[in-house]
């Protein structure tokens, strides 16, 4: 069953971490890792066994393409629970390379690294190289010039 | 690793039947078994394993959408190598019963039911049940109307 689910997430799964503008931050950007996992509704038994497997995300559906949605979004949840399996069960394909640098970027944002703002923008580079990538280049440089030295 | 591989044809397998016109046979149609896996050319390291895994099918590039494909059409391999791994190691969603169903019309192929009439309807009554199905209603109309009784 576990390597069940990482065969799956090898297909299926998306490793991502996502930056957005936050002025509420004294940073100015949010940081928000994502493991999630996307599947047509009419066969969301999988969908429902990853949700009862790790314990923790929620479930969305989403009624415009017909599909249900897994995605944990909780640091705390991340690195406890999801992290820990792939570790021990990787994917075999290069997107495992996503879920190293997820990792990474835990790991940073557990340190506070998110917060500041040469953590940030290391963060934002490191995400720059994930696939799919919610960061383009011309972000990057926005997160560099607008935030506080 | 098979456990492994199973999930990941839960998510990005397929497993067909299609039937088409050939009337060089005497039923009028050709019907053709398919397991195939599809993946981007960039990350194509689970279709070589599955390959490898199998000992069986081909590989193909698909340079227009950059996907390479792996795929078993031959029903010897079918029957000898692809169905006993699942059915040892099932697909835990709905998609399991595409498999039993590509079982049931192997099955029938290999006592020579898809060159008769009769065995001919039921194959495709039972392929345009699968999702995908290369089947729709009015082609097994056309099918019936048109075989020699």
């Amino acid at each position: 069953m576990p390597s069940y689910i990482s065969g799956y997430f090898d297909g299926e799964g998306c490793f991502s971490v996502s930056i957005s503008p936050r002025p509420s931050l004294r940073v100015g950007w949010e940081v928000r890792p994502s493991v999630a996992l996307s599947q047509n509704a009419d066969r969301r038994e999988v969908v429902d066994l990853v949700h009862a497997y790790f314990l923790c995300g929620t479930i969305r559906r989403d009624s415009s393409d017909r599909t249900v949605k897994w995605e944990v979004r909780s640091l705390r949840s991340i690195v406890d629970s999801v992290l820990p399996h792939f570790d021990r069960w990787p994917l075999l394909s290069g997107k495992q390379s996503d879920v190293a640098l997820l990792a990474r970027v835990c790991l940073q944002m557990e340190q506070g690294e998110h917060l500041r703002p040469q953590g940030l923008i290391e963060i934002a580079r490191l995400a720059s190289t994930m696939n799919p990538s919610g960061i383009r280049r011309y972000e990057i440089e926005e997160i560099e010039t607008s935030i506080p030295r």
